[in-house]
Order: structure tokens, then C-alpha cells, then sequence
């Protein structure tokens, strides 16, 4: 067989997480591109309100959902360098297939579906679209590539292979553990305001009902928010099994002014006795 | 027959409302979660950019939008209270099923479905995840739940069955009609700040074009926005066929500083001739 | 045959654009009218985020958008006019139909997707809801009417024929060319901050790395983002053809205070040497 015919049984599902936001029309031009080329493939939206060109944001947004997803291909675009030297690969995972710029964002996705097994550089057009712009690959290269791919089309098809060693990788954020507590980079910051840490749920060795300080603030462990006062700072292992800081209906980004990237000391309290005057 | 197997017609359809916003992964781990257990099943997104924990308003949203959806298994979860002793229902509806947490949210679309006709406790984890969280039941307890409604399990099969009675109601919203006018509780606010008020068309009596007063601002009785001029207050029959107060290409949210839970005065205009001097 | 049965082979896709935000039910009620009319029809989402009553947005958009998308019957609600005489129209353009108001909403997409072919004004309410509200008609009468299309129903049927010439018209946005450089009108501004002008590639006389102002602040004719230092201003052909302003980076509308509707002047650089003392 010759040319982009589509083989039998891929998982004719992508998944789809960007920063293009929903107030334009990019995220359906993708769509529109994915259904033209592969009319029988789904398109799951995972998210599209990562934070402009926040990489690292998009990266644990999609690992900390992609396991609950059936096998896919997904689609990750947030990508500050388009239209620049870098590359845009396929990673192959233990399970289903990732499709974006390689600049770190797909690694973390890879590993939570059971780690890198290659790896493929996409320098065949035959996948593209007839005309690549240069600001908008998600729409010209990388959502025909991931329509392909859910089609069925094998990844070795649509460019070279490379070694997954050479892949961009983000780097590891700051978690340091001693006996007094942590400190650990903030990864992703909820709706409600949760700051979710660095640091998974092993390294968190209180029990519920301890008292501790977040950046010198009184906090307690706790096991969900409302086991805290209204307004109470919260130490919790969260959904996605990484120590979070919550306020019980209140944002605890907001009460510690911390964000993507911010660095979070979680320490156990030694006095809470008030001053003496 | 023995274990979850799925009987034959059930709707097929789940409706989906949450106040999870759309930035992080939620929503679509919920997708996920239902594609994995009853992959023909329909998701359709009611809203999931209700106000955090703002019950009210995410049941008012569904009651209101439920009405026009196909039969379904309508998919809630605004729960300040996840992962304490809250119960998680299904509620039986005239017509549908409602699925989430037993604080009021499910009740207002039921009765828009024809009442409750029955009601059952979440108490069997054969339904759920087998990894229950405590801050992500919609993950792993209610979208599992709904998946395996909507794919045809009965509801009798999910729990205990509870009575009705005792599910916990929402107050009632303030809603007081007299001979001068009415003082009601504001339901929503729109994207176009329109605000929708606990009074129905039939306790507006006044005919279009009548001169009346909100919180002592003049306004119009109109039957659409572009009856007043730009800028002006209009009071008209809502799309839900609730009292609204809108501004003519301007928010009447922002002009009467009017949020959810905000009680406002309509009157009649007793005298607009201007202040003599 | 009598009465809105369908016939066989419409495109089975409505894409779907309107001003009514994701916070309401308003996107989901439309959904759920059309899986009610028409449930083997899919719906698309193109935005439902263009700014509230921001007619010539969401043509733009739909626009930018439809030449990527399969044939549909593109739905499109952005309606200040609702409730008013204003018409509703479908237009039948070179590939696929528009339904909307008759607001000029249309024709921009009308035009992107082969011309017009033809036009019907909504006379008919056999193929409404039964109930038509006064400020929703995009539920009770383009909803509907788009899923009945989609579905089969030739466009003959839905209403009186109308003389295309006689459709609504956006005035044309600013766009001048001189030798010097170019003056034209911002047709959108994505969540980038990029902003749109209404000139299009071949106004833009300029090889890359050209030094031009925008609205006397230095800029740098470039082909993507990243050709230029963070933070500084690049001039450059966009992602549907247009010449566009963008900061690598940053966001071009916050640094040029420029908004839709707004007239931006582009020129090439006299002289970039500091003032002297």
C-alpha cells in the first residue's frame, strides 16, 4: 500500500491540551482538522486554559489526567518555539501515543502511562497539512499527525525514529525533605486555589490532625478541605496523590501569594502559643 | 446475572455540570472516566464554570437548561463537603436520573423532570473507582456511577434506597409579591449580567412599556433588551420564564452591584418627574 | 411527504460560534435541541467566547475557522438584535450553510467558504420550538433550524427565499496602504495578546527583519514570535493569512493599549537612534 491510507485498529481517540484558550478559533480548526482528515476518530478535550506558554503546567495537567483516559494519542500543544528549529516528535508510552513540540511538555504524560518506550521526529509532510504556517503547527502539523495516528497509521511511518535520550526534558522541580518538613515547587494551581506541591503523598510523614506552617502560616493536616475551619490553611494529599495546600472555601494561592513555579515550605509547628506581651 | 454488567437500554446520554472550571484536568478525567466504563455513552457539557461551591446557582443552571436536553443522567458535582459524611445519591426523576452529592444541588432539575419519583444512597463501592479519593468523588464515585446508569444499570442497583423526604432542600429563595411590586432573591447572573430573580413571569404584572423602579434606578417593563434604549434598565420575562433585570448592551449585574444571592426591589414608578429646585 | 421528516444526506455536522459565555446553560441547551431534532447530528464548537455582542468578532472567528473545518451548517449567535424585527437567515453558501441573525454575523464565513449562494429569510416556525421566547432565539429558532438542516431538510424549506444583495453588511474595516507603511483596523486579539489587523499578506511589503514602528513603538518585521528578543514587538503574516502584531512572550494588546476596533498604524523605521541631550 502507498500513501497516507489509514491501517485498521489505532485507538481513534486523541486527547487535546493546549494554551490556545477557547475565545478564538484554534482549538476547533484542530477539531475541524482531525475530523476532515479521520472522521471516525473522537477528540477528548483534556484542557485548553494552561497558562500561556506554561510548559511545565501543561506537562502535569495532562500526566494527572491521562491515566483515568482510555488509550489515545495526545495532543499537546504549548509550544513558545513554533516556527523555530524545534523539533516536534511522537513519543511512544507504554500505553498510547504522544504528539507535540519536544520541549519537555509530553515527558511527564509518557511516564504516567508507563514510561517512554521510542520516539519518532516528525520530518514527513506526507502527514502535514498541504500549507504549514509558521505560528500555528498544533492545526498544520501536529493535529494531522495525531489524526493519522488515531487512524492507525504506525508511528515509525510519519518520521525518524530518535533516541528517546535526546529528548528535551523539563527540569526536575525543587522537593527537598528533612525531618523538619519540605520544600517543593509549586506544579499546578486549581480553580479553588489548591497549590499543588512537588511532593507526593510517601514524603508528607504527618498524620491527619498535625499541626503545621506553610511559609509561617498556622496549617493543619487534614485529610479533605471541610475537615478544616472555614478559611483554615490545609495540608492534604490530593487527587493526584502529591501534597497539595488548600483553604477551606478559599484559596490558598491567594492567602500564600504563590503560583506556578513558587517554592512552598511545609514545616511542622513547634509553638503555636500566641505572644506574650 | 452477577457483578456491574450493563442491561440494555438505559439513555445513554450524560449531561455534566460542576463548578471544576476548565483550566486543570478535572472535567476531563471525568470524560475519561465515563469513556473507559461505557464507551458508547454521550457526555453533553451543561456548565463547568458554575461559581466555586456555589450550589444554588449550579442547580439553578441545570434545572433551567435540563428541560432541553435529551433523557439523560444528569451529572452533578458543586460539593463543598467531599470526602466528609455528605451521602452521595441518585435521584429517580419523572424524567432522568440525577447523580452527586445530597446537598440540595440535584433537586430544582428534578422537580423541572417531573418530580422525584425515588431516591438511592451511593453506599455500594462496586460502582466507584477501586481507589476512592477524599477530595475527587466526581472522578472517582459519581462520573463511575453515572457511566454505569447511563449504560443501562438500574438505580436500585447503585445503593440503599432513601426516601425522598429526606434529601437535603435548598431554602427557599426569597421571593415576596405585593400590590406595589416584588422583592426577590437573584437566582444567576448571565455573561451579559443580566440577573435572573427568584419571581416567575406570572408575579410580574405589569404589561411592556410600564414605568417601574430597581433598588430606586428607573427602569422599563420590556419584552426584550433592545426595547430600551442603550445603556437603559429593562424588566422582562426571562428565557427560563423567570423576572430579569437587564441593561440594553450593558450589565445590570455591574449597574446594581447584584450578585447570586442579592435580594432586589421592583416597583412601580410612583413619580419620575425630575427634582425641582 | 408532509411536515419535517428528513431527508437523507445533509453534512451531519453543526459548528457552532455565539457571545453566550460557558458559564451559563445557554451553550448547552442549543446542544441538547439539536440531539433532540437531530441525534445522529454532531455538534462542533468553533467559540463561545467572543465578546459579548461583538458582531464583527465573531465573524472573523467563524471565518478564520470554517476553511479547516468538514462541510457543516455553521451555526453562529452573536444577536444584540434579538427579540427586535432584525431577520433570521440562512445562507447558502459555496460549502455548507450558515443560520443566524441577518447582522452581517454571517456573511464574512459565507465568503471564506466559496460565497453566496443564496439566502432564506426564517419565516416558517414549523421548524422552531413550540415556544419561542423573546430573548433567546438561539435555542427556540437558529438551534433548531440549524439541526432540522444538518439533518437534511433542504434550506427551500425553512422560509422565504431572499436576494443575497439585500443581506446585512459589516462596513469593511479600516485598511489603508501607502508607500510608507499601513493603516488598518484590529479584527481580533487573541489570548496571546496578538493582535489582528485587516490587511492581509500581500499588504505587507516588508522582508523579515525589516525594522518598522507600530504606533511609533520599534518593531521587527518577522516570520514567528520567537525570531524576535522576549518582550519585543514582531510584525508578521499570522496563522490566517493576516498581518499581525505580537510580542514574543508577552501580549502586543496590552502594550499597544489596542483592543477590537481599534486603528493601528504600521511604518517602516526613519530612524531608531536615540534621542540625543
Amino acid at each position: 500500500m502507498t500513501g497516507p491510507a489509514h491501517e485498521a485498529h489505532g485507538p481513534q481517540l486523541v486527547s487535546f491540551t493546549t494554551d490556545y484558550g477557547l475565545a478564538d478559533g484554534f482549538v476547533a480548526a484542530c477539531h475541524g482538522v482531525v475530523a476532515r482528515l479521520a472522521p471516525r476518530v473522537r477528540v477528548l478535550d483534556v484542557s485548553h486554559e494552561i497558562p500561556p506558554q506554561a510548559v511545565r503546567a501543561g506537562a502535569e495537567v495532562l500526566a494527572q489526567t491521562a491515566p483515568y483516559l482510555p488509550e489515545a494519542v495526545h495532543l499537546v500543544v504549548v509550544d513558545p518555539g513554533v516556527g523555530t528549529r524545534r523539533r516536534g516528535v511522537v513519543v511512544v508510552a507504554g500505553r498510547g501515543f504522544l504528539v507535540g513540540p519536544d520541549n519537555g511538555v509530553l515527558l511527564p504524560a509518557a511516564e504516567a502511562l508507563g514510561g517512554v518506550r521510542g520516539a519518532v521526529a516528525l520530518t514527513d509532510p506526507t502527514w502535514w497539512l498541504p500549507e504549514v504556517s509558521s505560528t500555528f503547527h498544533g492545526r498544520d502539523v501536529f493535529a494531522p499527525v495525531a489524526a493519522h495516528l488515531a487512524a492507525g497509521v504506525s508511528a515509525e511511518r510519519v518520521g525518524e525514529p530518535v533516541e528517546p535520550s535526546g529528548l528535551v526534558r523539563l527540569p526536575e522541580p525543587i522537593c527537598e525533605v528533612d525531618d523538619t518538613g519540605l520544600r517543593a515547587e509549586v506544579l499546578t494551581v486549581d480553580r479553588f486555589g489548591s497549590v499543588q506541591l512537588a511532593a507526593h503523598a510517601a514524603q508528607l510523614p504527618w498524620s491527619p490532625g498535625t499541626a503545621v506552617t506553610v511559609h509561617e502560616q498556622p496549617a493543619t493536616v487534614a485529610t479533605t478541605f471541610a475537615d478544616v475551619a472555614v478559611g483554615e490553611l490545609a495540608v492534604l494529599v490530593d487527587s493526584a496523590g502529591h501534597v497539595a495546600v488548600a483553604v477551606n472555601q478559599g484559596s490558598a494561592a491567594d492567602r500564600l501569594a504563590a503560583g506556578h513555579g513558587s517554592v512552598l515550605d511545609v514545616r511542622v509547628a513547634t509553638d503555636r502559643s500566641p505572644p506574650r506581651g
